[in-house]
């Protein structure tokens, strides 16, 4: 049965994904409340901590995770941070939901996979949000059912109306692509064995720095091929689609349009603007299932692994964006932990 | 056997209607040739003549179905002239493809019925193009298929992005709602037997003259009930939706969109501008289809008691209109030749 | 600020509704959690409350109202019982969401009415919760800015896959559209004024004792003229439509769609199966805003007046589906404090 | 002025296509007729022939070519018997309307093009019927206006419900992928420059002797890259999407769906059964615009320069199929008479 006590959390980092998952958490989901903040400013944890009745601030995440109320520790502090606060609540024996990327590379990650094997069980769920999404999941029951056969290809639109001023192609990849890459793992149950990424010329509405769009390619090792438009148009909304063509049919989501207006000689509706908007509801359900895993004493969700295989999909990814050409993906042997 | 010969027809009338169809008889449909054209302004005929090789212009339509060259004869006059025309065709033994309405009242369209059964075969169709739309024929042949089951409800919209400054609220019915009269007869294959007209606040955005939007309701001697929007928004486009209620599941036409545009956080595309570029298809289906079929000697399309219900079923639905109250229609017996 | 301590609800009535709200309350939404349970099956309450710590059984909803850890009331008990309960709760000055209906009549929603204005201020939030779906709001947010002009129409479709084994006619109004008129009311902001019944061929696919389809028709203070289609067809799925007609255009919600397959010649997807998956997040975000409002002190949501007014309209619409005829609506002047 | 007499047309070929070409000329278009039918089996060129009044049977093309009645030829036989039925026809100056391939590989095509160059005007139209099809035209008018800005990817999926029994790998380059070929170059109005094919795990559904689906990428020289999804499902129906990105958003064709039904928990409808259905209106559309442009003395449609760049494609294509890598596109330099 579910423990009595509501979950207190540790969130690290106050940036607009650890402020936003602080809100979630004392305002929306059931079972849990906020009983610590980890800001490497002082100043801000403090800001943030004062909002929350019974929050204390920290600077440091071991203090945090060393204090009585925390059971549990929500990373969102930025990817270079991960793997120290990973493998310290690892160390604890702390449940963890930490946003992705688990770590910033492969070889981090890797080690993360090390720790929590060694732990013999697993603690950690990797925040790859579209697993909750209910269109997705649509999608991967339909697929699992085998009513359409094999999945053989999967058509991808990923497309953004801004990106922030620092973003490069690199992180096309790493912080947008991405979720292609577990949605292709996740839905599919294959692992990635090749990347190749093809160029178009340059958008002249393109952000600097960003040549965009690009066609990212995946094959699998089940044989599957998988096409993924990235893309960042200003003010064009946010569109993310997946289409599974299997060997009875197709299946896609994505497409699900609200409210419909037929004015001055147009039909149509608004895109919209933004992932917030779109998976706003994946993004509560993923904390609320955590959260009700953590109670019962379990972990579900995308693991270690997945955050590992990814972070190396990833880097053959940026390889082949650089080269514009076909890089294969190499992984380690998939530890019995993860099967 | 199709007779060799392309069929020579005369067109009475050169308005808007008429005009297009010596249009669409000489350059789109195949097998007929306009080899008369009939307006009460001998200027206009010679003008519409002139352009078209081997025709001759007439003032007179008595004179045009007198020609050698004139096979059958397509009504394209204001309605008030169809009867003497359309009574000088069956006198001759002409075949006829007679605009909407058959005439402008019942009384006269039961005139023309009176005049075809005395002759004893039909010779006139009646140019009801609803009845030759892609959509409207497969709602058709799927209620005909009985695989939904009775149809009990039909909602049918009707949207027009303006009218001609002369149009009343008769107009509406007269013009307009008519061939949603037209629709429910000929997939219900059932009479109407009653016709109600409700009308909200006017829209402060009507033209002059017009209380719009209207809701027109309309009984069945089936057992079905009719619901009609029938409306005028000035730059609004075009749009005509029928939806069927039946035992086991509904099915709907007219929502198919074209090309879908997504640009600046707005997904959609354009309404149709007019009934022309809606029905262009089914116009020319329709001529097509009754010039095949007078080539072959027969008769087939709505009839002349097509016409004559809806006459009748547009004069409750006037009066209806103007007390706001329900009005039943009084419909003569059907003569066998329309059975 | 909102108050640290989680609101303590007693949830009176255990049967689907009631269950459903226990589970919503404790593992769904933030910031509550059922600390009594309420039933005149003692048998039935305990074992309810058996399965939620700290939540004891009881079978007079007055005794739980004196519970010192109940802090509001959530009323879901058959609607011959509401009036009783919602007395006793704001005798006690305690926040109450209850179930729609308000209660079965006119004359009983309307002494809940007088007793809520004596005690002066709101506490009483009534169940419709369509007002907090995301489509319904997006649809209420374009209406309310002006940019459609003003609403003339409202077209609904409301289509249930199946019905309790005791619906009868007088159901589908007060049970089914009930919504529809809730929806009118607060969609347009006006007062319903009449309403009539009409009726096609009994469906030989309807439920014992249901003549449905069936057509109801709104009239309101403001003008507005509303069709609701209300269906009941065996194995349909649910589905619910509106689509409002305005000066400038028209905007319509309830026909998003999920998932897309393509396969065996069929294009398409699943219809939902009932008004759970339909509304299940406008259930969620109804409580959440009520046990928000509640600790901030306030009540927002549906009243008590938006209540009875419903009950009115319904002791309308059952009078004119008896008869077949138009009835008008009759409501008490609209006290200041729901203005 | 459009000349008086119909278009005498010789039909050469008698397969489906040219049976169906027979039929459209003669009870479809207008102002052609069907004078000559042309095939190596004489007595189903006879068979034919009979059943079109003034129609006379040969086997030899050339000699239909020399007849009076003769004005312009519409080539159907198989692909190897193009080249010297459109050398013939070039040689005795009449026009021409070819069914694609122009010839069967990129050498012949040249040839033609030469003849045709030498004569010194056009004379050719190759038979890519999209061109003709209304939402086709809708986006290259879109991509043409500039408003969306650049076109820089375009994405098609072409899927079958079936294959003729000797279809090969090379088939679906040559006879499927082809259109898109035609569709990339007249949309974009830029030439392919590589072929690259992809194949995901064949599927277990796919007809014998072919490796469905494939995903075919094209680079064009104005930097555009293009898509593919080539696939042959058995009892899938036949589905042809495009949608190209643009700089400032997205514009889809092939979405369009006709009438929608809501039944037994499902809504949706029927995919087209095949291209005749699908592109039916876009083949009447080609051959009417063919024979109004020859009786004008124009030539308008796609060219014989288009025919051989699509054959210099598609051997490329092959080549990359066959290999699964990338194939640059070597192309002639073209003539003046084509730009």
């Amino acid at each position: 049965m579910i423990q009595r006590e509501a979950l207190g959390v540790a969130v690290i980092g106050t940036g607009r994904m650890g402020t936003d998952h602080v809100r979630r958490i004392n305002d929306v989901v059931s079972g849990a409340r906020v009983t610590a903040v980890v800001d490497i400013d002082a100043g801000r944890a403090k800001e943030v901590a004062d909002g929350v009745s019974g929050c204390t601030p920290y600077t440091d995440p071991t203090a945090a995770m060393a204090a009585s109320d925390v059971g549990a520790v929500l990373i969102a502090s930025p990817g270079p941070a991960h793997e120290e606060a990973l493998l310290a609540a690892i160390d604890r024996n702390l449940p963890v939901l930490c946003e992705k990327p688990l770590t910033p590379d492969a070889a981090s990650a890797l080690r993360v996979v090390r720790a929590e094997e060694k732990r013999g069980h697993r603690l950690v769920q990797v925040g790859f949000m579209r697993r909750y999404d209910t269109e997705y999941r649509e999608l991967k029951a339909l697929l699992d059912s085998g009513r359409l056969g094999r999945p053989l290809m999967l058509h991808n639109r990923h497309r953004n109306p801004g990106a922030p001023p620092y973003f490069t192609n690199a992180h096309l990849i790493n912080d947008s692509v991405v979720h292609e890459m577990d949605v292709t793992r996740w839905l599919l149950g294959q692992e990635i064995t090749a990347v190749t990424v093809m160029r178009p010329a340059r958008s002249g509405n393109a952000p600097d720095g960003l040549d965009v769009p690009q066609l990212v390619l995946f094959e699998t090792d089940g044989g599957a091929l998988v096409d993924v438009e990235i893309n960042v148009t200003p003010g064009f909304g946010y569109q993310v689609q997946a289409e599974a063509v299997c060997e009875h049919g197709t299946a896609g989501v994505g497409d699900a349009r609200g409210m419909l207006v037929n004015t001055a000689g147009r039909w149509g509706g608004a895109i919209l603007p933004g992932f917030v908007e779109r998976f706003e509801e994946a993004f509560d359900r993923e904390v609320q299932d955590w959260v009700d895993a953590t109670r019962r004493g379990e972990v579900t969700g995308p693991s270690c692994w997945d955050g590992y295989a990814a972070a190396a999909v990833c880097e053959a990814g940026v390889l082949a964006q650089a080269g514009e050409r076909r890089v294969e993906v190499e992984l380690a042997d998939r530890p019995e932990l993860y099967r």
